[in-house]
């Protein structure tokens, strides 16, 4: 039997980043394979020097898999792809077409998309970033307008990561973009999702209540 | 016989990302790997139309290795590096070391360091980003102070990419990290790297004596 898969989360965030916490794409991707696993914690207040040796930049989510510790959610989302063909195809093409898809999302476009947000909601205007990334937002588009799916012609571990990256309110927003909204709406509606979010939001509430008690 | 990689890259650039463009990750990953490959070229001059098919950003490099293309020079690497543990460890351990720091060096410190030098060089300041790219480079100072390789006690393809990442000088000039300098310069001494730099300025060199020769 399979040793049972640990996701590592914070015991505790603010209320904006609920609903986007990292772990969510570890949970979802558990969720859509099937594959059992715990939800462990560290703790928020000093994430920046109490777990540097499983986070060395002091974030989560990071996943234990038996005596394997992996840390950035992409990396811990392709190893999660390499236990189940529900998330990654088992055919040469497929995996590349994947793999090709799962680095677009995090050096493609999420490196465009979460600068210009945090440029954006620390109330700054940069013309040239927000330029560039409605070029790579169309880009994309054009991609989705051809297709429901990024790799292989079906649901894979690339349009997880890649819905992910594009549900931030603030970069919908940003543009008209049809394709990319129904391919956002198609993907978050997917029971995996739904229980991967209302998951994470269960235990930052927990958290709370637990807080209020003095626990 | 496996058949031979090629590796595409534009046939012109202008001088300034001469020595940079990402297909030196793969020319550098072949070298330390002793993989076979031509170079082949698009054109750079309609790159934003003209090669969407392979490439949907406009961009390179891309690689194919006999009926499987991938583009994205991260994805192209973690694909080279199924090829030959010279690029990664074959234990359980060991790959995941790896694949976790060639998305730490995409997704934590890329994603941060390009949108800086992007507003650096469009003549731009900006001290919230500024601050964030010192955080994190600074935790990878802290890392890098404690042994030479990033995974699995050895030279692998996070090194690569990592020393990659890190070389651009403006980077290199934002603040004092010996470890990381110690880094960057022992990684971009291996002969690997320097033939895929070398290689590379004469491609575009070559396609400058053509162009002067009308061809």
């Amino acid at each position: 039997m399979a040793e049972k898969l640990t996701i590592w989360t914070y015991d505790w965030v603010p209320a904006g980043p609920r609903g986007f916490v990292r772990d969510l794409r570890l949970r979802w991707a558990a969720e859509e394979a099937s594959l059992a696993y715990d939800v462990r914690t560290v703790r928020f207040e000093d994430r920046e020097t109490n777990h540097l040796d499983s986070q060395p930049f002091g974030q989560v989510p990071f996943l234990t898999d038996g005596n394997v510790t992996i840390f950035e959610s992409g990396a811990g989302l392709l190893h999660l792809a390499r236990k189940s063909d529900k998330l990654m195809p088992r055919d040469a093409s497929g995996e590349a077409e994947t793999l090709q898809w799962v680095i677009a999302a995090l050096n493609s476009i999420e490196m465009v998309t979460v600068p210009w947000w945090f440029l954006k909601v620390s109330g700054q205007q940069d013309i040239g970033l927000a330029d560039w990334m409605g070029r790579r937002l169309a880009q994309l588009e054009a991609v989705l307008s051809k297709r429901d799916w990024l790799a292989a012609d079906r649901f894979t571990v690339a349009d997880l990561i890649m819905a992910d990256v594009l549900r931030v309110s603030k970069v919908r927003a940003h543009g008209e973009r049809p394709a990319t909204e129904a391919y956002v709406a198609r993907l978050t509606a997917r029971p995996a999702f739904r229980k991967a979010r209302s998951d994470q939001i269960a235990h930052f509430a927990t958290a709370d209540r637990d807080r209020q008690n003095g626990g």
